[in-house]
């Protein structure tokens, strides 16, 4: 492989997006629109009471995908604009293209595809996945290679979740196993696929400050607020709904406790790690997501929150190091903590909820209401084949992600997408005119840019 | 006209504003009640299900105009308290003041004005326009002189909008004519009257740092998560508010991604703006307005952001300027090109949309239901002469609010009105006790300030 | 007493935490369960909309008391992660706790406590009091004695609430006497009996910075924005909520504006105090709560906002440094003045309001529909009776919290629970790993401690 020329964005990046939302307009043009009137025949009153009763879900995911995941990742102290931009672009670029991707392949019928929030909801769906995974490389691609990864990983994803759910019948209303599996692993096979055996050094822009810190925190925050809304938007409305809601606050209740408690015991003096706490408390909701609506006690949320924040946790002081030292595999955001780890929890936990659940409780709960697109076929089917399936679910999304993240990460060494400098990355100063060196351009630009030049001369 | 005074900020703005409040109490005790129970025969549950309705949509509508807009202004460094106060303190106002007008206007029934959740929305969007033609003047301006603006102001929309929807039967649920518009040109002719013909000279503390940018970012990206439900909030609960929500989302990612597009063209070395992004990613939620109820296509929707993004970002980069040097028009947070631009795409979007819109669709859509007060009068009415009627409005927009813009920017030289000093324009200071200055006065009272200073110094 | 000797946070806080979420998974593995699905036997689609209509108040309650509050504390300049982070786990802790409590004291029929989303909500209303109360000894306390406070808290809480709403049938639907008001007294409390006679002296790291005020200031706009929903989600469905927030936002909007003109009337120049901005504006929503949903006319809730701004207000200027003065009383936070002074004015405004209403509106608001808890007894009792006992109700809240506040404080004087050395107040290094300071220990982590640094030595 060539080594990458220290180039800087070019006209790359515009033009291509571009041409991208050309044809996105000439597919809409063409093929896609809203449900005819002729199509609505229902009461306007019961359109009404669905979309009130969706909406408020939409706008929660909405704010944690654009506002939380963005600030959550802002840790970066000299990266912030950088990563709040790659976010917003990434989320907007992902859930166009897979708008297109599912009205090539699920709605082509009579020609025309038909659009309505639910449709839109799938693709941020999908859209979600390209925002993880990009974690395990933050900082030290392009937003060039950045956009090529969402073109794979999306259409990854659609199939594979059309594998793992139509076809396996896995139950996952809250995407532990579908979106959060499959984006760890996808994005870890990138890193392994772009970086190979080099090992990346320690970054002097890769320390969080005081500050990145508090906003990465605030980003914690409100995604640990709306959590529930991303897992049971899909959820049947009624009883399940309610349940999923309850099962998500106690598992995320638990998550952050249990950080406090693991974070405090590992390191030696007592004192917390802002990052144990700004991934910690999150594990809970990922883990919780595939069986939140299945007909669990109140103590099994409770407990896999806990645990997850305790493999979370474990995983960055243990695991991350030494994935890095054997397998040279970086981890810039410890994705494998927050979403492998306490994800391979959850589907474990679901096939054992599904083992124990009482023989009419699993009836009810594993019919085909599920709006993720489970068919029919797992009615009546046994216990045990309804276990084993959500663990042939979880081997799916592992196997495939993997290898279609290695795939997406050697791509990305091609010699037109290459990699910023070393010197440039995690700095906005690659992706933004800074207006106060424009005009000042001998001395730096902001206060923090001067301490760190000092920090570095040092 | 007298050269301002290098006055300061006193007891004129708190009794001022004491003396509203009085007067706000005194036209309640008198003249404002709740329905009386006898008007509510309805059922419990209906009128609750009509709140849960609404709330949802209000609350968002909040959080947009009060966090979000408050954070968007706060990419001056050195102003961010300010401008945070001032937008509050301007929105409560505002709203107060057209909640009495109101009361004036419209609801004088049996000697009483009944308030309702209605209209405290109606009287948040005549506030809203306040709070975008600051824009024109933030940071050179005293808070006196705000409140001007807004005494003016709201009465001059609530005229504007009463012939605009009510007069004329325009077409406008989400705004574009009858707040963007007419608040963008408002702001300008302010502007104009209030600064003459004296170029204002770039300010040291006008630049924005990275951290303000990022601030001002975070404020983008919660007016963008939140903005359909500020567009769809007064549609016909049913398929045409979910159409509304529809197109909003579709007009404002077509921006995020057009923005970027056009920013890496424009400039130079294919680095990003961070006032593209901030302006340009909105600019799809202001044009949409006009059309999004109606039977558009998708694809309308796509091109229509599209369009009034690249709009937004060559305003930015060549119009604003011009304007500048030919007019000296100063328009500090280029209000023209995110509300002035995208206003006017959207009014002829919609003229041309009733132009092309199926007879059929085009009589349940153009019928009296719309909630912003369209009379019957259009019912049967050509599609021609609707088309006819858009534009008139958009005219009237125009037209109105420059003239009273200009009037009121007028007013506001009188001298008992000064204007900050320009050595206290874009600080702090102005407005608020500084703590740390006031116990080590020998000594710059913060970080970022030291670092101004010592970059004024070199 | 023994004066505390200069310890470091150490093992006492994971270890408790830990085996307090033993504890917590054992009871709800024993004792708690979800409503079972015989005890549902209603159509799905009523539990959907119940669901509805409150989980949209449930999220924007959650993002109050988490992101708001979080933030309205960071005014703290050098203290910002520890407050966002104590508070976090402060409700976390609280809520499970009330949780176990709840079970024990209320639901427990049938030898299972049964745990639904209102459950959850009445829990977090329990941790509310705690959130509250901690403000008056934030940053001279540890983690460790704060989370005495909540264990003591929480169970005073839910007896008091008990006595008040229950036996008392004291009307409250906001929470103005039984929350604030409760929680305000016991903070004292806690305060006056941890600090004793010993009056803390200014610390150079409580001194707020523009930039740790902005980030308060935005954490106040939150809560001012998402408060009617706290005012209200426990209100009947129908036109009682309509009213209590409606009641809420001219409350609100009101305190906002007064306090502009109170503050700017108090400070000699003119100028604006930002923590009376950050307290002041919320003032009217505290008051509220008691009246909201009664028949009062709409001038009342602006002339109840009004007045409960200038007693804020007030409060900071002259009521907090007599009662540092006189009773050595540290009130961090100052929650006396938005907590203390509008909850006895919203108590005694209830207490009117109850006198003056007319006779029939009176027997509807004050019938057993309240969901907080009122029982029968008072239907068909004199409006005298009912004012009565909200005065009643206000001394007992007074009462018993300033006295279970001083015995909670007592027992912070433990040897074993060390207050923080006076160094190491304020300050994020006594919880957090200085990532930059591990790797660069000769030099300042970062520019604002630099500065500080710096300023202290001058």
């Amino acid at each position: 492989m060539a080594t990458p020329p220290p180039a800087r964005p070019h006209r790359l990046l515009p033009l291509s997006l571009g041409f991208f939302q050309g044809a996105l307009l000439l597919f809409f043009a063409f093929f896609v629109t809203y449900d005819g009137p002729s199509a609505r025949l229902e009461d306007a009153s019961v359109v009404a009471n669905q979309l009130y009763g969706t909406f408020p879900f939409f706008q929660d995911i909405q704010v944690m995908l654009v506002v939380g995941l963005g600030l959550l990742l802002t840790f970066l102290p000299r990266y912030g604009l950088s990563v709040l931009t790659h976010n917003f672009i990434l989320f907007n670029f992902s859930t166009q293209w897979a708008l297109v991707l599912q009205g090539l392949l699920h709605h082509f019928h009579h020609g025309q595809a038909h659009l309505d929030l639910h449709n839109v909801l799938a693709a941020e769906f999908a859209a979600v996945t390209v925002l993880i995974s990009v974690g395990a490389v933050l900082g030290r691609t392009s937003l060039c290679q950045l956009l090529v990864v969402a073109t794979s990983e999306v259409a990854f994803y659609l199939i594979s979740e059309w594998v793992i759910i139509t076809q396996l019948g896995v139950l996952d209303v809250g995407g532990t196993i579908t979106i959060h599996v499959f984006s760890c692993y996808f994005g870890l096979g990138v890193s392994k696929a772009v970086f190979g055996a080099a090992r990346q050094p320690a970054h002097p822009k890769e320390t969080p400050t005081p500050h990145s810190d508090l906003q990465s925190l605030v980003g914690m925050l409100i995604l640990w607020v709306f959590w529930p809304s991303f897992v049971a938007v899909l959820c049947q409305p009624g009883d399940a709904q309610h349940r999923a809601i309850l099962n998500t606050l106690l598992a995320m209740s638990a998550s952050a406790v249990t950080t406090v408690v693991a974070s405090g015991l590992l390191e030696g003096d007592g004192k917390l790690s802002a990052s144990h706490l700004q991934n910690g408390s999150l594990a809970g909701g990922v883990a919780i997501g595939a069986v939140a609506n299945m007909a669990v006690p109140p103590v099994a949320a409770l407990a896999l929150g806990s645990l997850s924040a305790v493999a979370c946790v474990l995983g960055f002081r243990f695991l991350t190091p030494l994935l890095m030292r054997k397998l040279t595999l970086q981890d810039q955001c410890g994705i494998h903590n927050l979403h492998g780890l306490p994800g391979i929890l959850g589907a474990v936990a679901s096939a054992v909820a599904v083992l124990v659940a009482p023989g009419d409780a699993s009836r009810s709960h594993f019919s085909p209401v599920s709006p993720t697109g489970a068919n029919a076929s797992q009615v009546g089917r046994g216990q045990g084949r309804q276990a084993l399936c959500q663990a042939g679910g979880l081997a799916v999304a592992v196997g495939a992600s993997l290898l279609a993240g290695l795939l997406t990460g050697t791509a990305l060494r091609l010699p037109c997408l290459a990699r910023p400098p070393e010197r440039l990355c995690f700095d906005d100063s690659l992706y933004f005119k800074s207006q106060a060196q424009a005009e000042s351009p001998g001395l730096c630009g902001t206060t923090e840019e001067g301490a760190l030049a000092l920090k570095e001369r040092v």
